[in-house]
């Protein structure tokens, strides 16, 4: 989206904590070992992306991490625009205190054992209350681990980001936005993100939410230029009528994608000792998501695709108008197994045309099909598999969305052909220049073009260079062919829900 | 399994196509972009791993692939013990006739253009049918890959294998067996099978089965000492009583896990295209499938994960003894979700006595949980997560199996921390030494012992050098935190069902 942030979007208590020019940390020292506070400060440093000013507060040390330190927080120059706790729990009302009298009025508490640890907790949790509405402060947690802003600075900065998660390579940016009580579901999922080409823009850990909850993340990124699709992890809603109005005005334009996981008896266990959230039957939640027009499921990685895939419908516009699928493949057993899941999920594999059919097989050779799927069989042809057939079911009108099975780590086989000592004929030896000038870029048209997707899979893992190569075009690519179809069935389902619903209607 | 082959399989006929001292190619040439055959031929050579005599026919040419060619199959010195016919459909019954002529009894046809392509296609199938009753000869196929046989003339050859699919790596050998009615889902699974330790010893592409069918191969199996688990690809079943009595009879000792591929509309007619075969109602399948005990599902990546799992399980006999799980994690999150999902797939997460408790409470802090999951937090320590406690439940009589989330790509990590300054501890500089003298031989100690699967996790891909450490080393691996409740609920499952199942009942 192109629209600039709207002035009330800058003045939002998000923005600061999201966008600081400047941070100061309590409870990093230069032991990552053993400290939270040091590893996460880490985090932050780590990679060059966080270009403000960073203030460590340390009793006794003069630098950390190399990073000039102040005794207390009263001796730091200016006043900070966010303050970062990550100090044993009894210290936290104390250093609030502190920050409240320096006048900061955004902090996030990474800190754990307040509510989800008892009776305790609970009493420490209601002092922090007690400052933040002494002192006008805004916090996220207790009990997170912070955020991930992609697009920390942008547009003035091009290039920068803020992440107090993980020292490991942050999630590349984009339009998906997260907001999760679970660290681990923020921070932890960047490896397949990465891999998978999954743009995550920002990622908030709400932990406890003992003052910033998931209902007000929810409600800025609603007004975010920067968040086209949202996903959620959730143990517990604490503003259920708010989340349900809130999350309705959204849907229609911004889908949105949930895990819940509580509503089993040990589950509901499990999460009282992580958040200390109270679960609820799980049918009230799917009730809830029904309602809303929100996407839900209990696996990570489906969570991790549908994303992708409704970021790839964001960027390219294509919301199919209907379920038909068309399947080229040159293996009849995957052909019949997308077939089948197909259906399953509730799309049709309708039968081609005579008319379509007959230009279909000018170019297969007698023993494959062209009905539909079109099985080319063992004669994969670059051209036909990647540019004729799609073009020929992109332009058609008999289907609204295009499954390509045919990618396969072409260097490596072409390599071993070489080193058998054969030849390759020119097209295989042109592969790189053929994606790059004719493949990519007509792929991304005709999506644009028909509003269909145009999704290709092959039987390597991810990481395979060629795989690679469209994870890194954005274009989507799917390994084997069990979430392909499943993600086709969601995003026609989705945009079924976007039709439908009206988008005048919004609050 | 240490028994030796029985005579009765030393004689059948699939010994001589799976360990062939010899064989003769029909349709292989020089150049291996427009013939199948020269890739399949190439297929063979490819890695050295058969050691055999190859004959390649061919009218012109003196050598093919560097080995000599003979004009006729009456030219090759001896009689091969398998001829592999990769022709075009009209010349099959031709030089089928030739090889009965020569003595030939043992042949693998992969060309395609029979029955799947209609009247023409019948009536040389019928043609084919006759050479072989004339001639005594039984054949794989045709339109199908051929075979990968992991276990090739052992044990008098160690490393050998024979492998028609694929110019990669192939399978790495293991109990595993396939019998798959398509091409693809017997060879191009190896990628995945490699990276994620799945070990197929033996792979059979049957094709249209015009002479050999599942059936027979799976009889095969069932006495085969190198096979204990079973995996099919279906797109029919032409024998379904005799099916369904040798399954019955193979279950209770050897779990096999299915895939139906057909069973909806589309899915039909797609596989009429692919092998010819008429498919049914999956509800007829599904009865079928569990009347003999076999695990079916539709999604190849479980397809490959409920092998992996029972392979294991025969190897270190793990059959859980109830379905009780116990949780050591360091995130609430997939804590959470783990939990959910046991429960939904059918197990039990039950909470730990207050005695176990208190034993480990004595490792974790005051923030953290002992109930079940345990949740250990951020501080992750390597001997609490890998040794100690997951002996504490493998010694309990409160669970049935265990799962361990906390397998980082420690490598990386502790190089970045490095790299930033600071110092390792000595356990985390020890790591490689600990896994291979402490964790590993514990962990496998363990599951031998106390016959319950230890399961381990982490939020990376397979690829990483950690998570491969654990796939070589064969101890169960997953990557993230939905595929491992899956698993072990399908062990679970298939352990009751063994134990009711009575042995003796064998035919």
């Amino acid at each position: 989206m192109s629209e600039n942030k709207s002035e009330s979007l800058k003045n939002h208590f998000l923005e600061k904590i999201l966008n600081p020019k400047s941070i100061c940390v309590f409870g990093a020292n230069n032991n990552l070992m053993t400290t939270m506070g040091s590893m996460q400060l880490r985090n932050i440093i780590a990679g060059g992306g966080f270009d403000g000013n960073i203030y460590p507060v340390h009793p006794r040390l003069e630098k950390v991490q190399g990073i000039q330190a102040y005794k207390t927080i009263f001796d730091i120059p200016i006043i900070p625009d966010l303050a970062f706790i990550i100090l044993p729990t009894k210290i936290v009302p104390q250093v609030m205190e502190e920050c409240g009298q320096k006048g900061v009025k955004h902090l996030i508490i990474t800190s754990g054992g307040f509510r989800e640890i008892g009776a305790d907790g609970i009493e420490l949790s209601k002092q922090i209350d007690e400052i933040a509405k002494k002192y006008n402060i805004r916090f996220i947690g207790p009990n997170c681990l912070g955020i991930y802003n992609g697009w920390y600075g942008y547009p003035d900065k091009q290039d920068n980001y803020f992440n107090t998660f993980w020292i490991y390579k942050p999630h590349k940016r984009g339009n998906i936005s997260l907001i999760s009580q679970s660290g681990t579901v923020a921070a932890q999922t960047a490896f397949y993100t990465n891999e998978l080409g999954i743009k995550i823009g920002k990622s908030i850990s709400v932990g406890n939410e003992r003052n910033i909850d998931l209902v007000d993340v929810l409600h800025y990124f609603k007004n975010d230029p920067q968040t086209e699709v949202i996903g959620l992890y959730i143990e517990e809603i604490k503003r259920g009528k708010d989340f349900i109005r809130l999350a309705k005005s959204i849907t229609p334009k911004k889908p949105i994608v949930a895990i819940y996981a509580g509503g089993t008896k040990a589950a509901a266990r499990s999460i009282m000792s992580h958040t200390g959230s109270i679960s609820s039957d799980h049918r009230i939640y799917e009730a809830a998501f029904k309602e809303t027009g929100i996407i839900s499921t209990n696996l990570i990685m489906d969570f991790l695709f549908y994303l992708r895939t409704l970021s790839q419908a964001q960027s390219y516009n294509f919301f199919p108008k209907g379920n038909r699928v068309g399947i080229i493949t040159d293996s009849g057993g995957p052909g019949a197994m997308m077939t089948k899941s197909s259906e399953l999920y509730g799309l049709e594999v309708p039968e081609f045309s005579q008319e379509l059919q007959a230009i279909i097989k000018i170019d297969i050779p007698k023993t494959a099909s062209s009905v539909n799927p079109i099985d080319i069989t063992f004669h994969n042809n670059f051209t036909n598999v990647f540019i004729k057939f799609p073009k020929l079911l992109m332009k058609s009108n008999e289907v609204d969305a295009v499954i390509v099975f045919g990618v396969y780590d072409f260097d490596d086989l072409f390599d071993i052909i070489e080193k058998s000592g054969m030849k390759l004929d020119d097209m295989m030896k042109k592969r790189d220049e053929l994606y790059e000038n004719i493949i990519s870029k007509s792929v991304k048209r005709f999506m644009r073009k028909y509003s269909k997707p145009l999704f290709f899979a092959g039987p390597f893992p991810y990481r395979y260079r060629w795989m690679q190569k469209f994870v890194e075009d954005d274009i989507p690519i799917f390994s084997m062919w069990d979430d392909i179809t499943k993600c086709l069935s969601i995003l026609y389902r989705y945009a079924e829900y976007r039709k439908n619903s009206n988008p005048k209607s919004e609050t």
